[in-house]
């Protein structure tokens, strides 16, 4: 409960350099100390929770389906929802920061989830947003794996880190 | 249930000229016989609504509070999820199409969910979105309020229109 | 929104006698300016939308499916909310007092639920609750849907009858 | 993931002789290698969470507040879902099976639920449900914690044994 929760969204499908990012992203998290919180399906989800396994971490995947054994095999907990994407707006109220992996529709739901609930989002190669011409400039861009967990562990709320 | 269901999303807050777009499209809707869908709050949300009543139409909210008695005042009917922002997928959900006003990262987080499940999503001076310098071309753009309505109608799945 | 909202929670099936005391609710409230909520299916929920659009009233159905045009077909409006049982919450959230009508564990847990958030339930026919051996008397026994019915609007609490 | 997930639910206060129950089968569960999962907050759910935590156990709470530092501090993981009573229904998909011990109208929406989607309920000095003056015998009894922790094992579908 301590330990800072960090959520990754990332697609369920990804590429091998997507998917070499989300697990670089989860291994680095777990070395820190923090839990992954992921939407515990495949693709980025998958990567990130096999990442956080092979350092010794905790993760949850809180799950769209209604059986929690749908949920990938590296995760710590499986929390099915039966929700659908309902369960996206739980993904993010769970973390304490967001770390976005490139991503689709998806993904974007879940960063303006987590805007929109006050929780940063840290970005690789992730979604741009923009209106009327002006870019938005709400997302904390990282360089790499690295990068994002450093940026998103020093956005951890002072009283949970 | 026969009726096209049409959302209207956008922020709780608004400029006049937000309200006013709002509030065309829900009289709008109403004229063509549409059953509007809002999160039933303020902003355009309430504007909408209130257009639909305008015309004769019917409303639905979809609060995000515990109290139906939270809603706008012109809603046919309110329903109280107590769910916070895990009602924006039940909105989307609700809905053949999504008419998306301005808006904030809640309006964002709705036409993401709103692409995410297949539900076509017409802007009215809202959201841009990009990734990797690349513009996604997704939301289908409209140049008023008319325009906004008649796109919309136009991509109701045929089976309902 | 000013009206009193009346759920009627029953079986997604139902015996003729069943279906039947359902309907006759459902039409009294409309006939009372009720508005009846439930949960949008067949059995007693199709009935009570059906007694209540026969007398001109209106009625929301908050489905469990993904898709509203699964829902009965004389609901006024029907929410999608892909959420399967975790909607029983949404429907009594909704609704101001419960009617029950017979029911499976679907019913009990609205009655449950409805008593946990403080919203009172009277009981057709309906579960009989006890602990340790005693009886727990907290549904409001009716005789007959008339009186089911007016037992239920007379507890809507004073500020929105 | 392939540990037994055995919900135990109960009421967010108890008498001492209560939350003795709740802590011997919490402590039981994680002896025998099940993952608890409650609604993460007070009275029994905590209880059982420092039961387990004690054994050296793994326990999930998934909690109705929107912000997971609600929950109570023996959690191995806490879910903040924002969602009220309706995670009541995400608990009982997560487990394989439901422990109830005695509870108030919140676990009786959690042991209706249950038997709604099928998962099998054990009960220590909990509920009895009767239909038109006739028992419906649908919750397995244990005698106390031992009896029930075995009783919910021998339940658990075999293909997550």
């Amino acid at each position: 409960m301590k330990e800072p929760y960090v959520a990754v969204v990332g697609p369920s499908a990804g590429t091998p350099a997507e998917l070499a990012l989300g697990e670089a992203v989860g291994r680095l998290l777990a070395e820190a100390g923090a839990v992954l919180v992921c939407g515990g399906m495949g693709g980025v989800m998958e990567a990130a929770a096999g990442g956080a396994a092979k350092a010794g971490g905790k993760s949850v995947g809180i799950l769209p389906t209604a059986s929690r054994l749908e949920g990938n095999p590296y995760l710590t907990i499986a929390v099915a929802t039966g929700m659908g994407e309902a369960r996206n707006a739980v993904v993010v109220r769970t973390a304490d920061v967001v770390i976005a992996v490139h991503g689709e529709f998806g993904t974007l739901s879940e960063i303006a989830l987590a805007l929109k609930i006050g929780k940063p989002v840290v970005g690789l190669a992730t979604w741009e947003l923009s209106r009327a011409g002006e870019v938005a400039d709400v997302i904390v861009r990282a360089k790499n794996p690295q990068d994002a967990v450093e940026k998103a562990l020093a956005l951890v709320p002072v009283e949970r880190s």
